[in-house]
């Protein structure tokens, strides 16, 4: 590829180390010292241009997002993170997009004390697959198979915004709500908040493909059920504008990317969960209940049955699923 | 994606485990648990159709050669691996195609005892990447900057192999020679040899992009020079049949993708690599030597100096550099 050397160094100029970071960018492979009794925690996700964005997105939205979706599974798991790959596949040599890309990257993972130690550049369309390395102590990990009967349901943030922005969109040729559009673009990463749970929650996740699907993997993976109140689902301020009720809980329930985390805890750990989330600055709402029978049931505020909908949730250049 | 969750599904029933392992494919992350006193090693490349590997490639093939490229880094560096990530990108939910590229990718893995421990699927044009990880004890690793004047300059098995075939390929309309190609498609990471070149090889690099671009990168890390007999460069029979002996030094010296192992050593630690290569069964030949003057030098047989050539390498899909 045309400057790939030349890219690599652009990155390696950037990129900030950490103490266990022996040798990062410009070897073979990166050297790293993992801290004795902790557990390695480590997350892959690739984002395509047109599929998981627009392809003609701020190249430092777009790099902030490549990272952030990984941190969101490295919280989701309560890991601190440490240290990240970037391989990015470019149409040519971009030297003005990486920049741009770099400045959201690394933005993110300075914020985050994350270590950038290796990766490559390759010639290709549009794609960025990274690989987030965290730690956490041995047996601490939150896992999806750990609900139990009577757990409540818990969620951070608000829902849907990011997928009413993609709706707005989609409608609008391009033009949607600022705020909304910034979670869409900008998701927040949850370590905090995960790091937090450890000891409290039963079980968590990230909320990557909407709540139903991605509560959906908890239930099947700790075999049982769950019902959702949905009046209690969080909103922003904006979504509860833009949209009417039956829209809005669409978007709560199937809307995917908000990045925020769903996670079970025993009832007796409602006092100690509000005030570790306080303690982050996190807002977080209880938001219903495992049961024993499986499925997901959505309750209205009558106590009425919703039909389930849509489990799932498409991204930018998708068709039904 | 359709079948997205499907295509993991199929991922992580042939996926094996490591007693390493906490966790493995299905949840938000992999937990791993790390030697005691072992340092990591990481490293990651994508692989992009029409760019790595021609679009009607043998799905095994691809996938093999996903994962070799990645084992080849973690050999240069001596590390032993033990965990691999897998992010795929496919244009459809193309069940078939993955069980091929599986056989592949899994048949490597499994003979190097590499756990495949997460990764994701998703919709885009066809592209592979892959994070392997590895371990390697503190202060052990062969690392590109420790070349020292008067070492010798030694190369594993033989060199240009894989360029001859994808030159025959391109100029044949996709036919080539069945042993070049083998080597095209199917590149042997030198794992053992990087093992039990530690504590031997002051510096080590795999040949990925030709001799020429690799050992530069040595040299410029090391900040030293390089004189390479090119009499010397190991050459298979199927080579050296095919190609006159101009085309063939071309082909040894800036031919990518052999991924064979260079490295460097004290004229004194000739006998011990000797043996160690023997134990290993590995074919090993001195090539040159590190001298004091910056640059690589090309010398033929009556001592004069060869013009340098092109120093870097052709992928499939890649105009001039």
């Amino acid at each position: 590829m045309p400057g790939e050397f030349a890219l690599i160094a652009r990155i390696q100029a950037r990129a900030a180390g950490r103490d266990d970071v022996v040798l990062g960018i410009g070897d073979d492979a990166a050297l790293l010292r993992p801290s004795p009794g902790q557990q390695l925690v480590v997350a892959t996700d690739t984002l395509n241009a047109g599929v998981h964005f627009p392809a003609d997105s701020a190249p430092a939205d777009v790099g902030w997002k490549a990272l952030a979706v990984n941190l969101s599974d490295l919280a989701a798991m309560g890991a601190e993170p440490a240290w990240c790959t970037l391989s990015l596949s470019l149409p040519g040599a971009q030297e003005a997009w990486l920049d741009g890309f770099l400045d959201g990257f690394l933005e993110l993972a300075d914020a985050h004390g994350v270590a950038l130690v290796g990766g490559d550049t390759t010639r290709g369309p549009l794609s960025i697959c990274v690989t987030a390395i965290g730690a956490i102590a041995e047996g601490a990990a939150l896992r999806r198979d750990g609900a139990r009967i009577d757990d409540e349901i818990w969620v951070t943030g608000t829902l849907g915004d990011a997928s009413a922005a993609l709706a707005q969109w989609r409608r609008g040729g391009g033009d949607c709500d600022g705020e909304l559009r910034l979670r869409l673009d900008r998701p927040t990463p949850r370590v905090a908040v995960g790091r937090a749970l450890c000891g409290l929650a039963s079980a968590c996740i990230d909320i990557s493909d909407g709540l139903g699907a991605d509560l959906g993997h908890v239930l099947r993976a700790s075999r049982v059920g769950a019902e959702i109140d949905v009046a209690t689902l969080p909103a922003s301020p904006a979504l509860a504008t833009a949209f009417d009720t039956m829209a809005r809980i669409q978007h709560q329930v199937s809307g995917g990317d908000d990045y925020e985390l769903c996670f079970t805890a025993e009832p007796g750990c409602r006092g100690s969960i509000q005030a570790a989330m306080a303690a982050c600055g996190a807002r977080v709402t209880r938001i219903g209940r495992i049961v024993a029978p499986t499925g997901l049931r959505l309750i209205a505020a009558d106590g009425s049955t919703l039909p389930p909908g849509r489990a799932g949730y498409e991204h930018f250049g998708e068709g039904p699923q």
